[in-house]
């Protein structure tokens, strides 16, 4: 059992999704996908700032937008997905005894899909959660300012934590945050950063022929 | 006890939902919205249909992007509405007993918003069903190429649905379907046709002021 | 997978029901079975009539009285049917994973189980959807007042839904409406027309023995 | 709050139904009502029973048929009713809070509808269960061998639960069983047996202008 | 297909539990366990009493209890297990179908864990309930008052009742009440009690080479 | 609209939760209460660990046991109580509608009691969240080994974040965590530090008579 994690940004080119998920398909026999808002929640929830909406209803329609992402992967997976997106952790757990791809997108407020990846890896006892993000790995600094700044191969979740907090690089937030880090410590899950741009890369490392970006050992 | 169909168009222009959110709070005392897909519908059908979806799933997702747009107006009314947009017309019915406005996107695949705005009417006791659609009313001609087309103050349901049946106009697809007249007649509920892209056009309507662009009587 | 639509007539002798069960253990690897509402919903429609109830409720009493039919094939079939009716299309989606039959009455107001049977076998990709009807196949006339008139071995659905719409015959309302051929129509799905009153017919239509009374054609 | 119970005997004649209704909206202020399943249930029960149904089965489809009758009654109160026959206990609860009638047929397999009325009153705080039966009250012997049996007009529960016991007199099982009692009994619920074939009399025991055939003291 | 029932007493001692959880998982192809509520379940009760709940609150708070207890069986039994506590008779059913342990508390407000494990067994066609009991056995006298008291290696439903009803033994109304017994008669099902404070009494019961402490006939 | 916090560590002596009920019923008009698991949680996450379950389980029992906690107040609080723990931010914004008091537990996995009163604060809009912990007040350092601690009268939602990460001092763990702290931030909510163990201090905060034991402001 695996969970892969398709970063929303990912959704802006549906290609990729389509090569995503004959990769899925093909190399995945057991696994949860978890999707990201991108884009549409982007707008949707910029839509309720205007209308002067709570943060409560913000995060729910950033939850609904990655529904939509999340539906658009199950319709693309037909008969191997369970029917629609999950909507509780228990929804996800009960869907994965029919050996059946389980979709999510979001599952409350006040909490990132990269937390939602995280909890639905723990609930199923998968071995990894593999992210494909809009970054291909962590970096000491950030890539585009400073060019040669060093790549991480493999970076501890509690240094990730600490560099999370103090420089909060751009891309990183959607790649980890801190709930999800200390989920995927406390049930001893490693996280792969993988370039979500190049569908290329999943089925590399699916196939064992590749290296994620970096590695969040979760010590 | 009236129900409202804002067409999903109208939501490309966020600032007109703006408008009605306010219409709505002033002078409607209780009643229902039902809102359509519009371009997030129609652009995550297309994303579905290159990943080879069936019409169940293509159905299913210009239901899910409608009620992305119910939560739009949902989180904009805030405290005034029903908390999310309902799923079944019993869950409207139901919810309509708070006294709260009830929001609605689609309902289940094969059915356009136009019939469950027809059926919510149908299910609530509505006096009446205003829908503010893409088009200012119906025409004996498509107005577009040919200007001087006949508008009509009045029609019956039995005669527009002779004109959807022969002619397909434009727009009219989205105004109304042989289902949903075919509700409107068997529980004699008529149905105004407004000019959506002046929200001032609802307000006069309900004040009494203005005269809807087609009253489509229920014959 | 396929969709069998058992007619509501058909459960006023609980023989054929028997029956039917029987050749569906024996010769339906996987499929679900659609249920009218027949006698019980006509007399409880008229009960809730003389009540004064609205068309919301008289349609939802059919529902459910259709689904009482429906609990009957699901007690029938026992641990080989997901053990209760399906109320939507999306349960009926999930439990149709577990490779056990799946059985329907109705699903929404405004809707007749014929449309119901359509949108499952869209839903599920079924090859074909077997009508076991109140009569045995389409006629160019009414059978009864005419009894040379033409029976079709094959009709195009588009050519069927100008017959319903032009003549009305008896007992045609049920075996199809506007809506479910539509839904055949875009999903390429064929329907075959058999007589309902005679269980055998279908076990030989199962078998290849025999033909359908007509096959409408999803054209 | 006071629950009705109304037998499912009593839909033999919908006129019977109509005139409850009509007590209800003009003299209930606040309540519950219970429906049992009547001929339908009995009919749909030996259809079951033919096809080799198990006890679960056959009780779960005389539920189903007691909500069929539950629905005429909330399609016979309309607007004044929660709009759909209550599935559980916590949906009736919360289902009061709206001020509006609540209607149950039963609720679980192993269970009478006077059980469930118990149960409903007890949840409920109701002060009172009015019983509107079969018959008109409890006789010490069977009315019809013994013409001059005498009639009790005030009985404790447990002295009824002696007599179930003991004589199972044709018609009481419907009236109360041992559940049924030992609920009233512990939350001190009074039961009154109304002759339900003359509505008057509810009318009359509503107005204080009659008594109940019975009083069931919960002792 | 067996249903197994552990008494609420057991969760004093999780050891036990422990126990149970390893020879269910070795020796039974699938079932269902039922379980009570057990200490918890009395100080919440208390709690609420205190606090002036009516017995509809009192009993559901022990339901509460008693699937807190269940959801330490889920937790247990891990993957192996439907993962949560079903929660209607129908969710079991469902459940079951995926041929995965079912586990479940209380149903329903007025119902004893022993009436739900009668129940559970009757729907899933079940061949035995084996009650792992506060006791040992049936006895013709409370053991704890005559050690002579008679123990009954076997003894009839009916007579069981009559028990029951008589003399109330100590702990033996958490063995069965009158409901329970009921259901198992009229669906033909043995219950065995085996002492539940010596897991090894099940496996040797389930492996044939135990005989139980008492085996309760269905007549 | 406010929102109250009850520790679970209060449920320890029932009678103080007897006294918050009294106050709550006297002095608030419309709010919500949230409480912890307590001493119930410990033990039965202690039962599972002892089982070799999953995080997930884990946190879900600790979620089952602090609403077991809740159905204690929704019980104690009766007819003014919507009826049952909500166990969605969704279930408890509907139910906030019916102008009962809405009761939650925890809600997810991973998420602490003290993030669930926040973002129910958040999505019902409450004006303040007052947190009866087991503590009176945050201080600079721990009370217990230094008795002149400095205690905060006040103190900005950022410093205690800044405490919190650097000291984790005893107690204030369950008082707030990180999450629930940017929430109360993003949506201006101040929480007060209420001594639970003495409910008299909430009374006196409600009436504006006592001042919190801290006032941690949303900045």
């Amino acid at each position: 059992m695996i969970v892969i994690k398709l970063s929303g940004k990912l959704f802006e080119n549906i290609t990729l999704i389509y090569e995503y998920i004959n990769i899925i398909k093909k190399y995945v026999d057991k696994g949860a996908i978890v999707v990201g808002g991108g884009e549409t929640a982007r707008r949707y929830i910029d839509y309720a700032k205007r209308l002067g909406a709570n943060n409560y209803f913000l995060d729910v329609i950033g939850i609904e937008a990655s529904r939509l992402n999340a539906w658009v992967v199950v319709a693309g997976l037909g008969e191997d997905a369970y029917p629609k997106p999950a909507e509780t952790l228990a929804e996800a757990l009960a869907a994965s005894a029919s050996r059946k791809y389980v979709v999510l997108g979001g599952l409350q407020p006040g909490q990132s899909t990269s937390t939602v990846a995280a909890l639905v890896a723990e609930a199923l006892n998968a071995r990894v959660l593999i992210n494909c993000a809009g970054i291909d790995a962590v970096y000491e600094e950030d890539p585009r300012s400073n060019p040669s700044a060093k790549k991480y191969d493999e970076v501890k979740a509690a240094d990730l934590l600490a560099i999370l907090r103090s420089r909060a690089l751009p891309g990183t937030y959607e790649l980890a945050d801190i709930w999800s880090l200390e989920i995927l410590r406390r049930s001893k899950i490693p996280m792969y950063i993988v370039d979500g741009r190049n569908p290329k890369l999943l089925e590399g490392v699916l196939l064992g022929r590749a290296k994620p970006g970096t590695v969040v050992v979760p010590e």
